[in-house]
């Protein structure tokens, strides 16, 4: 078996794929369930992750009313510059859920998707003496 | 931005582990966060697609108490053959979520992982009348 992509629910398809397009996300695939349930695969350059937004109308086999849980503890994304991401990601309407902090020589956040779903911003913290080391 | 992993929190660390081993995935890099937190990042052959298991201890700033909720629709497993795969899951434990049905020209099942994580295993239904027209 060969893991392929994870699987996020969403409540309003247009607006998840409003948020993900922002982030960089292009849409690689889309279809209908039997059971009127809709997914569309998406990727980005340089990296061969794929997420799937499922979206489940009222109806479906598998339509449950919305709750946040623990399972997913969130989708990890690498960038340049924390800070600089995040007031970005701010701008386009994504909730602070962890402000910036400092561990090791990385700079972490995480904000929340429309549903909930937390984003990590894993950034590398570069200090110029390091810079000027190397 | 770069999409690296999905990160699912897990209750018992090396539970999950055996359970993900016997998936195939291996581990590919592990570490401790600053507040006690526990990560193993996994990976399998023949996909770069990575997961990360993300294990608190009480007490560590990001503990919660479990609770299984909407966010994460499934991790998608691409798979030989539905059937075959799920008696072998099955046999170390994997409880059925959702038992197989068959879509266009796929077979769908779902499993779930020690915390209740749906497993999709998709595998490609082909009839031998159709395999003689290719």
């Amino acid at each position: 078996m060969r893991f392929i992509y994870t699987g996020v629910r969403v409540r309003d398809l247009q607006k998840s794929l409003r948020f993900y397009r922002s982030l960089g996300f292009r849409v690689a695939n889309r279809g209908k369930m039997e059971h009127g349930g809709v997914y569309v695969q998406l990727k980005m350059p340089f990296t061969s992750q794929m997420l799937e937004l499922n979206y489940y109308p009222k109806g479906s086999r598998f339509y449950e009313r919305y709750k946040n849980g623990s399972e997913l503890d969130h989708l990890g994304f690498s960038v340049e510059d924390t800070e600089e991401c995040l007031k970005r990601l701010k701008k386009i309407g994504a909730r602070l859920a962890v402000k910036p902090w400092s561990e090791g020589d990385a700079t972490l956040a995480f904000v929340k998707d429309p549903d909930g779903i937390w984003i990590e911003l894993l950034g590398h913290t570069r200090k110029k003496s390091q810079e000027q080391n190397r």
